[in-house]
C-alpha cells in the first residue's frame, strides 16, 4: 500500500508553524509497513487543494491530510475532497448532535457556523474527536474514478490529530494491510551511541514480525520495536517478547520505554529505596536540578540544588580552598569534594556534582567541553571525566544527562560499575 | 513570483527528521514577498523525485529543493534536474579545486566519490559553501520548456543552507524581484499578548513598505519588520526606522532583537552597571539558573543559585521558619524572605525567587499554577504573583521567564514599575 500525507493550512507556506504532524506520521505509517512516497503542505484555498487531492489520489492508495477542518470559511478540507469525488456534503443530524453535546459539556451554545463540521458525503463516514470539534472522516468510494482508494481527514491540532490517528485510524488501516493490528514498544537506550546499538542487536534488527528500528534522539537511542498481528493481545506478545530480546542485550543501558524519561527513572529508584539525592553544580548550571524537578513527585526525593558558578561560592558552600588551589575546579578532586558537599549541605544519601568547562573559553588550560561528575554515595566516592566537543547548550544537555545516568547505574550496579 | 519548496530525502518520509527547513524558508519567502503555493517532500527516488520536480517548475517561478546533494548514491537531486532540464552534468575544474581545498583545510584527502559534488550542468552557476562539503547550484534555464525558470538547489543541512540562502540565494532574488533587496529585524516583546501586540501596533500593521508581521513565539512574540529597497544599506535604515516606532510603541517590553535572549538582556545589564545576581529557587526548581548560564559570560555577574525544593530546606537556607509557619511557601512572605535568602547567602546587590504550585497537585490549598516571584535589590523588596493555567513544564518555563524579566524591569524602570 502506498500512502501519501496532504499537510493543509496557509500557516504552514507562511512559516508561522512547522509541520510536525507529518513526520509523526510518517513514523506511524512506517510501523505498518505502509509506503509513504509523498509528503505536501498547501495552503487554504480550494483551487490548489483539490488540484493536489486529485493528484494524491490518482497516485496514492491512501491520502492522510491534517488540517483544514475547522469551522470557519479557511477551512476547505471538505469542501475539496467532495469536489475531487464529486460527491454532495450534508449535515449529519447524528454528528450535529455529538458537536452540540461537546459544546454543551463546555457549557457553551454552539456557534451556528460550525455546523459545518457535522456534514458528511455520501463516501465518508464520521472519526470521532471527543476532544476537538472537528471530526475526522474516513473516506472510501465504492465507485467512480477513485473506487477502492481511501482518503483519511484529520484535525490539525496535533493532540486531536494523534488520538484520531492511534484510535480510530491505525486500528481500521491495521485490518486493511493483511489484517494486521499492530503494537510497538520505543525502549530508550542511554550512554550508547547509534551505531553501536545498531551493532549490538545484531540479527534482530533484520527480523520481519516484529520489525526493529533505531532512532538517535535527544534521549538517547529509541529502539522501536514493532508487531503485526490478527489481534491486538497477539501484537502485544510479540511486541513483549522482542523487548525482552532487546532488554537483555542492552540491560540497565535501557532506562525507560516510550514516554519515560530518564531522570523519572531515577526519581522512581531513589523513592522506591527511600533515598534521597542532593546536587551541586557548576557547568550545568543548574539543568540537573531543571531536569529532576519536571519529573511530578521529584520533591519525595530531591532535597536540594546548589549552583555554584564561582570559586568562591563554591568554597563558601563547602569545597576547600586547598583543592581548588591544587586541582582547580575543573578536576576530579574539586568534582569529588562537590558530590560530598551537595550531601552535607542537605543530608542526603546521595550527593551527585558536575565541573566543568562550556565555554566560550577554555579554563585552568582544559579545553571547552571537558567535564568531572561526582557522585558520593553514603561517603563512597566515584569521579568520571568526559569530553564534549559540541556548543555550549550541547554541553550542559549531554552533562546534565550523564550526571543523572550516573546516579542512576550507581544505584543499579554500585558505584564500580556505573561508568 | 510563485515560489515552490521541494525537500529532498527518504528520512523526512520515514519520519527520522522533521522538516524544519521548509518552514525557516516559508518565512524568508514571506519577508521577500514571494507568495510560496506548495511545500513538498519527497524521498531518494530519481524517478518520484524528477516527476516532483517536473511539476513544480511547471507550476511555478521558483523551486527551490533542500537535501539530496551528498556525495553518496541515494543523493540524486542534482541528477533529477539534469533529467528534466535534459542537460548534461560535468565535473568544473574549479569547483573541485574548492571542494579538494575544503578537505585539506580540514588535514583529510578527499573521497573519490565527492567529485560528484563539483559538477554542474550549462544552466547552473554554483553557489559556494565555505562551512561544507556540498556546493548549491542556481539553474536558471535560457531556453527550452523551463526557460525563465529558476532552481535554487540547497544541502539540507540546515546551517549550512541557511548561510547559503542568507548570503547568496536571498541578494540574488532580491534583485530579481524588482530590484529590491530586503532587510529584516525582529523585535522581540516579553509579557504581552499577541493580540495586545497587534492591537498596540495600530495602522503600523497594514504598511507597506516596511512590512511588520507579528510571531507569538516560546520567548515572546516577535515583531517582525522587512523592508524592501534597491540597495541593502537603503532597506536596512527603512527597517530601522520603524523598529525605533516599534520600540516607542513598547519601550522596555522589547527586551532584543533577532537572536537575542532575555537573559542575555539581563545578564548585559548587570555586567554594565557592576551588579551581581543569586536566584533562589522552588517552582522552578534551578530552571532559572539553567537559562541564566546558559549566556557565555554570565559568571561575571551570577554567583550562585540554590534549588530548595522542601520548606525543610528553604529554613535550612535561611527563610525564618515563621513566615512558613504562618504564611505557607506559596505566599508573598516566602517569595520575599527567599529573595532575601539569596543575597544573604551570597552578598549579590540581587536576590530573585520563585515559588508556586507546579503540580500535579495543588499545595497549601492553592490552584496548580499558581506563582510567586521576589526581588530584593540592595534591600528593597518586592513580590508579584501569577497565575499559569498550563502543565508542570510550561509553568515552569513561564514562572522563569517572568522571573528574568522582573529582574530586568526592576534594573530600568525600578521596582514600582516592574511589573
Amino acid at each position: 500500500m502506498k500512502a501519501e500525507i496532504l499537510s493543509i493550512g496557509t500557516e504552514l507556506l507562511l512559516g508561522t508553524i512547522t509541520d510536525t504532524n507529518a513526520s509523526w506520521l510518517a513514523q506511524r505509517l512506517a510501523d505498518l509497513g505502509i509506503d509513504l512516497f509523498y509528503v505536501s503542505q498547501v495552503g487554504d484555498n480550494l483551487g490548489r487543494l483539490a488540484e493536489s487531492l486529485r493528484r494524491a489520489i490518482s497516485r496514492s492508495d491512501i491520502v492522510i491530510t491534517t488540517g483544514g477542518v475547522g469551522p470557519t470559511e479557511d477551512d476547505l478540507t471538505r469542501e475539496a475532497i467532495s469536489a475531487v469525488l464529486g460527491e454532495q456534503m450534508a449535515v449529519q443530524p447524528e454528528v450535529e448532535a455529538q458537536l452540540r453535546a461537546f459544546f454543551e459539556r463546555r457549557g457553551v451554545r454552539m456557534p451556528e457556523r460550525n455546523v459545518k463540521q457535522a456534514t458528511l458525503i455520501p463516501s465518508a463516514r464520521a472519526l470521532s474527536n471527543p476532544i476537538g470539534t472537528a471530526p475526522g472522516w474516513w473516506t472510501q468510494p465504492t465507485q467512480g474514478e477513485f473506487a477502492g482508494k481511501i482518503v483519511v481527514t484529520m484535525p490539525g491540532v496535533p493532540h486531536e490529530m494523534k488520538r484520531m490517528w492511534t484510535e480510530e485510524v491505525e486500528p481500521a488501516l491495521g485490518k486493511l494491510s493483511g489484517g494486521g493490528l499492530i503494537y510497538s514498544i520505543n525502549a530508550k537506550v542511554v550512554g550508547v551511541g547509534e551505531s553501536t546499538v545498531e551493532e549490538s542487536l545484531g540479527d534482530l534488527i533484520h527480523s520481519d514480525n516484529p520489525t526493529l528500528a533505531t532512532y538517535a534522539k535527544q534521549d538517547g537511542v529509541h529502539v522501536r520495536v514493532t508487531a503485526k498481528a490478527s489481534t491486538r493481545e497477539q501484537a502485544e506478545r510479540l511486541t513483549k517478547e522482542m523487548v525482552e530480546r532487546v532488554q537483555a542485550i542492552f540491560g540497565s543501558a535501557i532506562y525507560g520505554y516510550n514516554d519515560d524519561t530518564l531522570e523519572q527513572a531515577l526519581v522512581t529508584l531513589l523513592i522506591s529505596r527511600k533515598l534521597t539525592l542532593a546536587t551541586m553544580e557548576s557547568v550545568t548550571g543548574g539543568l540537573v536540578a531543571h531536569n529532576l524537578t519536571n519529573v511530578p513527585g521529584a520533591s519525595d526525593c530531591f532535597l536540594s540544588g546548589l549552583v555554584s558558578y564561582s570559586p568562591a561560592m563554591k568554597v563558601k558552600a563547602g569545597v576547600p580552598q586547598a583543592v581548588i588551589d591544587e586541582y582547580g575546579v575543573v578536576s576530579e578532586q574539586c568534582a569529588l569534594a562537590m558530590a560530598t558537599v551537595a550531601r552535607a549541605y542537605t543530608g542526603a544519601e546521595i550527593g551527585i556534582s558536575t565541573t566543568g568547562v562550556a565555554g566560550p573559553s577554555e579554563l585552568e588550560g582544559q579545553p571547552v567541553g571537558t567535564v568531572w561528575l561526582g557522585i558520593d554515595y553514603q561517603g563512597e566516592r566515584r569521579a568520571v571525566k568526559l569530553y564534549y566537543r559540541s556548543t555550549r547548550p550541547e554541553i550542559k544537555r549531554l552533562a546534565a544527562m550523564a550526571a543523572v545516568n550516573l546516579a542512576r547505574l550507581a544505584l543499579l550496579k554500585g558505584l564500580g560499575r556505573c561508568y
